[in-house]
Formats: C-alpha cells, sequence, structure tokens
C-alpha cells in the first residue's frame, strides 16, 4: 500500500486549499521537541532514516486519491489536483545517535507548501516515536555501566512494526543484542532466546526441560531460565545439567522475578560453588533504567540486563513533546504567537560547544567560535544525497556525544539537561516577526 | 513479508526442542491480564480480530527459515523442521468490545504445542497494546459524557500501525471520528480534518486564511483554528468569515491551547453575540480523559473534544501486565509457582453476572445461576468460525458491558475495577498442582 494516505486529514484540507490558491512557494517546517520529559537529560535522534525512505518513495496514486475522497465524502475528481505530488524538497537534519535537547531541530524539511504540510504526520510520528524510545534505551546503556543490555520489548510494544523500532533504536545506543527475529535478521544484530516458563512447565520435571534443551541447541550458547518453580532449587538444577553436559563456558541462567539482586548473589554462590565461575547470569523482568542502576550500584553480580516492555514503550515518558512548524513560508520567517506555545522564526542551524554548551542559530549564521554545525543536507530534490549508513555509524557518533555530556545530563534520577541558547540573530529575528504580527495582524483588535 | 519472523526469538528456540523431543501434543496457552493499571476500573478487550487473521495466516516459509537461521546463527537445515509450519489450532476468545478484568482470559490458543507457543509473541503484543488503548479511549467517551469525542492521535503513536489501531479501537468505543485518513478510509469511519497553525501563518492574516479554507471546502464543513496568534482576536475573525460566507450551520472553531475551559466560555459568548449559535466549539491540546472530565464538570461550552497523543499511546499507563501461559499440556494442567506470579492452572471460562460480578472457572464447569459465559470458539482447525464482524457490534457489545459497570468502575479519578472471583473446581485445581509440584519438582531439594 502507498504509504501517502497514512496521514492526518488536515493535511489533506490544508493542501487542497494551498493548491487552489497556488500557494506552491518553498515553505520550510522545523520539527523539535519543545521541552525534554521530567527525567531525560537528553534525547537522542532517530527515526530519521526510516522517514527519509518515506520521503523518497512519496507518491499520491490513484488509490491514494480514492482514499482521500472517502474520507472527506467528496467526489474524487475533487482531490485529481494532488494525483502524482510526490516529494521534492529539500532535508537537513541531525544524523541519528546525535544527542540533542529542547528546541533543537531534529530536521527541517524545505518543499513546496503542500508538500512539505503532507509529510507532517508520518515524519513527526517516525522522529517522535523513534527518539523517545532510543532515548529511554540511552538510559539504561548508561545504567548498565558497561554490562551488555539486551532488547526483550517485542511482546508488549505498540505493535509489531514498533517492536523493530525498538530492536533497531537499541542498537543504535549499543544494547548488546534483541529478541527480536526480524530486527536481528534484517539488521544483522546478535538475537538473544532463553526459554520460556512455559517451556519448564511442558516437562514433567525442570532438570528433564533443561536437558532437553541443551540437546537441541548442542554446544550453547544456551540459557537456563531457573525462576518457573523455585529460584534457588532451579539455579542448582541448572549447575547439575551445565556440569553434566560440558557447558560451563557457554551457557547462563536467567532471573525473572523477585528480588534479582538477592537472588543473583545466592545463585552466583551456588554457581560458583559448582566451579561454574564462567556460567552468566542474566537478569528479567520489569527491568528499566531505574532498576538496572539500582542494581549496579548495589554490586549484584548480575553480568546481562534485558531489558523489555518499559523500554520498550518509553513507560515513563512515551511521547515526547514534539512540533512540526511553518518557520518559513516564500521568504518570509513565520511564527505562533498564542499562549505558552511561541515558536521561533527562520531555519535554523544547531551550533555545538565543548561540553553540549549549543547554540541555536539562524541557518546561515558563522558558528560561534569552538562550535560545530550538527545538521547536514541528506535529501537534494527528493532524493537522499547518500545511502542510509550502517546503525554503527549511528552507534558511534552517539557514544561520541554521550561521552561530551555533563554529569548531571547522565545522571538516571533526577537528571539535568542542558538548555541550548537561542544566538543574538535569531533573538531579534524572533522580536521583528513578533511585532510585526502585532502590528500588521493582531492592532487594531477588530469587531465582529 | 511473512509475518511468521515477527517474533522473540526464544519462541523458535522452544518449537526447536518440542519438535526434537517430539513434544507435539495439544497445549492450552491462556492470555490474561494479571492486575489492572491503577487507573483503570475496567479494561476493553481489543485485538482479537487482526490476531486471528494473524493465525489463520501463519506458515513458515523458506524466507522465514533463513531469517530464523541468520537469527540464531545456525545452518538453515537446522530449522527446517519448522519449515512449512501453519496455525492449525483451536481459539476460543472474549470478543472484542468485551469488559474485562484482571486474570479473566482475552484468548485461549489450543494448537500442539510448538505452534502454540510460536505464535505467542505476535499474538500477546496486539491484543496486549491495543486492549491497553482501547481502554484508555474507552475512558475518554465516559469523561465526554455523550458529547463528541474525536481521535488525532496519529502524529505521536508508536509508528503509523499504533496510530492506525488507536483509530480503530477509538472507533471500537465510541469515538465519533478520527483523523486519520487510512483507518477512516479503510473502516468506513467519519474522518475529521481541520487546519493546523502552519496554514493561519502562511496566509499574511489570518483573516486571509480562514477565507481561502472556506473557499477550498465550500459549503464547509469548516473547523477554524483560533489560537494562532490572539485566541478571542481569533474567533472574532472566525465569526466574521463564517457570517459573511453564511457558513454558520456547518463551522467551528478550534482551541487547542491555553485554560480551555475560560477560552471556551469566551468564545461562546462572542460568537453567541454574533448570532452564531450553532456554531460549534472544538477542543484540543493534550487532552485526555482526567481533562475532558474537568471540562465537563465545569460546564465549559465545548462541543466537541479531540483527545490525541495521550490517548493514542495510552501515557498514564502505555503497557498492561499481560501474560500468555501454558495452562494445560497433553491434558496435563500446569502452573507456574515461583515469586508473586503464580498463575492458575487449565482451561478456562468467565462467567458474567449482574453488575460485572465475574467468576472465573474451569472451562467446562456449569455457569452459576445467573451468569453467562463470556468466551466463545472464534477458530477451528486453524480457520476462523466466521468472518470479522463489523466495528459496530463490538461497539454494541462494549456499550452494553459498559452500562453494567458499577459506578465506581466508570470513575475517571481513582476507579475501582470488580475483582472476579475463581470457582471452588479451579482453586481446587490450583491447590492439587501445586501440591504436585511441590511434591513431585521441588522436594526433595536436590543439591549440586
Amino acid at each position: 500500500m502507498s504509504e501517502a494516505r497514512k496521514t492526518d486529514l488536515y493535511e489533506l484540507t490544508m493542501a487542497m486549499s494551498y493548491v487552489r490558491e497556488e500557494m506552491t512557494a518553498p515553505a520550510t517546517f522545523s520539527l523539535f521537541v519543545r521541552d525534554l520529559p521530567a527525567e531525560r537529560g537528553f534525547l537522542v535522534a532517530a527515526g530519521l532514516e526510516p522517514a527519509l525512505d518515506y520521503l523518497a518513495g512519496y507518491r499520491i496514486g490513484p488509490d491514494d486519491v480514492d482514499a482521500f475522497a472517502a474520507a472527506l465524502g467528496r467526489p474524487a475528481r475533487d482531490l485529481v489536483p494532488l494525483l502524482g505530488t510526490a516529494f521534492d524538497g529539500e532535508v537537513r537534519a541531525v544524523p541519528e545517535g546525535t544527542v540533542v535537547f529542547a528546541n533543537e531541530p531534529l530536521i527541517e524539511v524545505t518543499a513546496p507548501l503542500p508538500v512539505a504540510q503532507l509529510v507532517e504526520t508520518y515524519v513527526l510520528n517516525l522522529l517522535s516515536h523513534q527518539t523517545a524510545v532510543a532515548s529511554k534505551a540511552a538510559r539504561c546503556v548508561l545504567a548498565g555501566a558497561g554490562r551488555p543490555v539486551m532488547d526483550f520489548g517485542m511482546r508488549r510494544t505498540h505493535g509489531l512494526q514498533a517492536g523493530y523500532d525498538a530492536a533497531r533504536v537499541g542498537a543504535l545506543v549499543g544494547f548488546g543484542g534483541t529478541s527480536n527475529v526480524e530486527a536481528a535478521a534484517a539488521l544483522g544484530l546478535p538475537a538473544i532466546g532463553t526459554m520460556a516458563h512455559s517451556y519448564v512447565e511442558a516437562f514433567h520435571t525442570e532438570e528433564a526441560a533443561f536437558h532437553a534443551f541443551a540437546r537441541a541447541h548442542p554446544g550453547g550458547p544456551v540459557t537456563f531460565l531457573v525462576d518457573t518453580y523455585d529460584t534457588d532449587a532451579g539455579v542448582r538444577t541448572a549447575a547439575r545439567v551445565i556440569k553434566s553436559r560440558g557447558l560451563g563456558g557457554n551457557s547462563a541462567v536467567r532471573l525473572d522475578s523477585g528480588d534479582l539482586g538477592a537472588l543473583a548473589a545466592r545463585a552466583r554462590r551456588i554457581l560458583d560453588a559448582a566451579g561454574l565461575t564462567r556460567v552468566r547470569i542474566v537478569a528479567s523482568g520489569g527491568l528499566d533504567e531505574y532498576r538496572v542502576n539500582r542494581l549496579v550500584r548495589e554490586g549484584a553480580p548480575i553480568d546481562v540486563y534485558a531489558v523489555g516492555t518499559k523500554v520498550g514503550v518509553s513507560a515513563d515518558a512515551p511521547y515526547l513533546d514534539s512540533a512540526y512548524k511553518l518557520v518559513a513560508y516564500d521568504g518570509r520567517p513565520v511564527m505562533k504567537l498564542s499562549s505558552a506555545k511561541i515558536t521561533a522564526p527562520g531555519s535554523k542551524q544547531i551550533f555545538r560547544g565543548q561540553g553540549c554548551s549549543d547554540v541555536i542559530a539562524l541557518r546561515h549564521e558563522q558558528a560561534p567560535s569552538g562550535h560545530r554545525p550538527l545538521m547536514r543536507p541528506v535529501m537534494h530534490g527528493g532524493r537522499r544525497m547518500s545511502e542510509a549508513p550502517p546503525l554503527r555509524e549511528a552507534h558511534e557518533r552517539f557514544a561520541a556525544d554521550v561521552a561530551q555530556l555533563p554529569p548531571e545530563a547522565r545522571r538516571i534520577t533526577g537528571p539535568l539537561a542542558p538548555r541550548p541558547v537561542f544566538s543574538d540573530r535569531l533573538k531579534s529575528l524572533t522580536d521583528q516577526v513578533r511585532n510585526r504580527i502585532e502590528s500588521e495582524i493582531l492592532a487594531p483588535p477588530e469587531r465582529v
């Protein structure tokens, strides 16, 4: 199916009007997050690459026109002016993996006004969702403090595609693997699979289950889930099976419930006493960065953390306060004035200094001394300027950026995000546009 | 692409072992929610119909085997025993739209053990996600107290498919429309589209924008977004345009920011003073059931509530504590014992009495007097027993069920969910299985 009909109806009602009014001059929209969620010291830009794929393939076909007409309750002929519309614009963006803050544009789209408007819903959706999940996952990696963190989120994400996206952005921020078969196969990620409680229950005894599992996966790796009935007994059973089958170098036990720190300490003692010092301990079950952080700080002997639902849905911040705002039309900078949602006009650039001291400036300003620009051109004339880079590149960017963060932004509890400043020229333009709106549009107040 | 590879790896590692051990006797898995989120007095079952589509189409093809092998890092020949696997089982479920509570099975799947296991991830994902969002949306309908509630969530759901799903389950619980073009066209739902702030900003004045919008949508319906610059001035401008174009019978103003109750009251006065008593007021912007409830109770003159992000992601409860648990294998009831996550064994039925006084019983028990069974057969031999019913049917079921809820379950703040009781026979079976596990599997504790 064409992706063009995955859109909010108002994109169509506006585009129809723009076409009718011949308002097809270039417009620039800027996508940014107004405020970070309370428990975020930074965001990790994600979702750009699938958004560029969408833009590159955007085309309104005859079936879309029929769907549009059905949704609008109008004859298809009213929609014919939109038939064949493709995305033919320019895109500048921060690459995936970049650490960003409030008000910093993740992407700016410049295209004929109806086209730039039509793609809003899809682009806003992808970048908002994937940036939210990547930012949550990044905090898990920080909490793990060097221990591998794995993605087990697929079973309770918001649909299967969201599970795929979570696996992908998890890899982007440095997860060591994923349970997601589709994502692992498509992206070449390490896949992690153990067993469910149901597996143990299907056998007459836990020991029979563990032996059968080892038989099916000769040589390993094998991970035995030990908390189906009684965790300590399960660890002892696993140790017996591991020893008897010579799997000590390529096996693990998984704890999925209870007081994971205490259970891990007891499991380690049981395994070590059996001479199985290389058998690893995997923890799962409702983990997120807060619990991983506590377990790591307590010194829990857990070798691998498998995070799931709470990370896959970014449970404490399942959405971002993102916006896709018109900042210029036909050479004229524009902005929104009402209430607290004031936006800054004009196409922008982010300049990054040491320690993430960022300046949000107008696009063509000179970089302040010691600062480098973060946004770069990624599409020209509706075409990608390069192929999607490997995830590894985005990961390296993320790792470098995160190392620059001030410690208070990296904190798991009560993080403080750096606040970018606006350049003098951007502040001055904001004042000018505000004054123009107040004098030309709002004064004198007109009466009905 | 085949859907079979959208799965957690452990489904494969277990299935491979089951096939090897010739453990292909029938297994029954039961999917339920252990505990309701704090702010939920009930859940609305959703996601069954797409889950049945998945099961009916489930088939492991050659490409899937290749993907499985890649994820497992094993040669494809190791996966060949799974090639051609299709879902050939039985499914019993509560129909979509049914109001359910903690521990009540939404669906029970009975199939050869490897098959029933392989479909876990997908089925659990669909039912958990869609039930979570439907339950949130249902509370919005209750909060609206008869006023139309619309879905504007697509822009910040977790991917575009999640936006479609939210539109669908919104319709299921009685939303009056959606902004989602794809869902509106595919499901025949009323589509709602207004204009964005960018639209107003693209014109030199707000009045020019409103006139142009009306020109593009002659006869209406037209909704004017009035808070781009100054809300009161915007309402006056809209009133002027509506009067001059004779749109008083088919137009609305939309408030999207600020103190919606106070702004709506002023907007109503301005419109009424202009003789535009039939022009409606639409509110949007960060709405959820809590804010809708407050606005309705304050008597805000808002005619239509458009809820968005917070409902589309079920922001205060973005996941459910759901489980897909083996309850019987090869005629033997099974359960999990460790920690707090004890599950009740055996295939079940839910019997509903007056006021949602529910009894969770074994499948073949007699209904207690005055109770009716909620679960029904929906698939036989891997085939649907009937086509997917129209959404209207699910909506009617929801409406009837919700009317039966005790008032404290319907409350928006501090709801209390009814607690189903377990039948004596189910309690007795639970004790038996627990005793068997404790004597056969756990005692005497074995040492390494």
